[in-house]
């Protein structure tokens, strides 16, 4: 009767934490978004029902309101239920209103930390998040809003920091936070990079600068990091991906899983 | 002949990597810092060998350069050495010196992400470091140097972001923040959590606000996150740690472990 709130990682199933995947093996229910990948899934019990919440069946993103009821249902109809979550469920995550409604409803909660791609991704440039020398903080932020528009965060502010910054879910908006920073008083020059679905076999880094952001488009999904640590990437070999990871009980994985679109229909 | 910089995490050995914990458990040495504890070291092969370079045998911080000595020599002598760090390597973890050190040196380096304690420290107290409405962005800094130092990082701006602040190493700090924080305009009602020991059996979590910030001491480690998101942790039941992990390979490791200090005794 407890719903465990569990980061998967930026994407490389190698990246899950040891408490992921023993979640994950032992789930009767794991209700997952689109970013969590097939890999991932193989590693649920043959019994685990699978709950898409990506989208619902016209291609329509599902409502944070009817995943929380999805998570209430079963998370008062089953033991072990687990909401797994691309990152961390607390960075961008909506997890915060996953466990406010659940806990309204009188369901247990947990919550399971996972690898951000916020600090991963830039990792896997070569570019550490902070730097003796170069940077003694970073920002996190998310473009999926209009940078333009008010959203309580200070631009300028971010500007004057002199931390690394990271933006996730940036791709659409590249040029729009170029023109920010540069409006913000951020240097022209400032290093930029671009590393697009960051862990798996598809990974892709560019490097720029700020002037250049937005002037190609920008792959979804990607992280992007701005300032000094992006302009002298620490690792100058390229970082592969990890061999691919068996399931957890390869011994017990043969049959398929059932699978339930939201609306609860077996797919 | 690669050396892995990889994450232990925040504590708590279920949240490594699966990627750690494989690596962990075929490494022919793991070079580790002294805030990595015995029960994850309890994961190495059994013919490990085991180099402490938390402290010299007078009790002295090893130095960086030493570090970057031991691990250069290894890297040269194995095929698999483990550096194995708190929370991940990149985030106050001197990962990108050790990186750059060691390919200088003609030694291949891995980076292998960790889970942050200043996001997982957070959320063990409830608290999401990003939450819709609360806050959009969150930023990491240390407080290890003195924050009255000149260190790059523009604490008025950090004080008007508007963003989640959290702490890494400001312990000892922590009267120092107040003064910093209060000076550049934030409001002495800004809610703080303390998060002690974040996911070990000794967890604990204080909830103050900005003015009552080191009129105790404060214990170390501890994690400090300062701002709207820590007024209403989205978990009130307490968040218990997992149970306690077995070995990865427990029918392999009934023999000790070599241990060996950074300058090369057996102890």
């Amino acid at each position: 009767m407890t719903v465990h709130l569990v980061g998967a990682g930026p994407g490389d199933p190698e990246l899950l934490t040891l408490k992921a995947a023993r979640l994950l093996g032992s789930a009767d229910v794991i209700v997952h978004d689109r970013l969590v990948s097939a890999e991932i899934l193989g590693m649920a019990a043959p019994w685990a029902e699978l709950v898409d919440v990506g989208k619902d069946p016209n291609g329509r993103r599902t409502t944070q309101e009817r995943i929380n009821e999805i998570l209430i249902e079963r998370g008062r109809c089953h033991d072990t239920v687990v909401r797994l979550k691309g990152g961390d469920p607390f960075v961008f995550g909506r997890g915060g209103e996953e466990a406010i409604a659940l806990q309204g409803a009188g369901v247990a909660v947990e919550v399971v930390p996972g690898i951000t791609s916020s600090i991963a991704g830039p990792a896997m440039a070569g570019v550490p998040v902070t730097h003796r020398g170069t940077s003694s903080a970073f920002t996190v932020v998310t473009a999926h809003e209009d940078p333009a528009k008010p959203d309580g965060l200070n631009w300028n502010a971010l500007a004057d920091l002199g931390a690394t910054l990271v933006v996730l879910m940036g791709a659409r908006r590249a040029e729009k936070i170029r023109g920010r920073l540069l409006e913000a008083g951020m240097a022209g020059s400032t290093p930029v990079a671009i590393v697009t679905e960051a862990t798996t076999p598809r990974q892709h880094v560019r490097y720029l600068e700020l002037d250049e952001l937005g002037v190609e488009p920008v792959a979804n999904p990607s992280v992007i990091v701005i300032g000094a640590v992006a302009g002298s990437p620490v690792l100058t070999s390229s970082v592969l991906r990890s061999t691919v990871l068996q399931p957890i009980d390869a011994a017990a994985t043969s049959l398929p899983h059932q699978t339930t679109d939201f609306e609860g229909t077996r797919a």
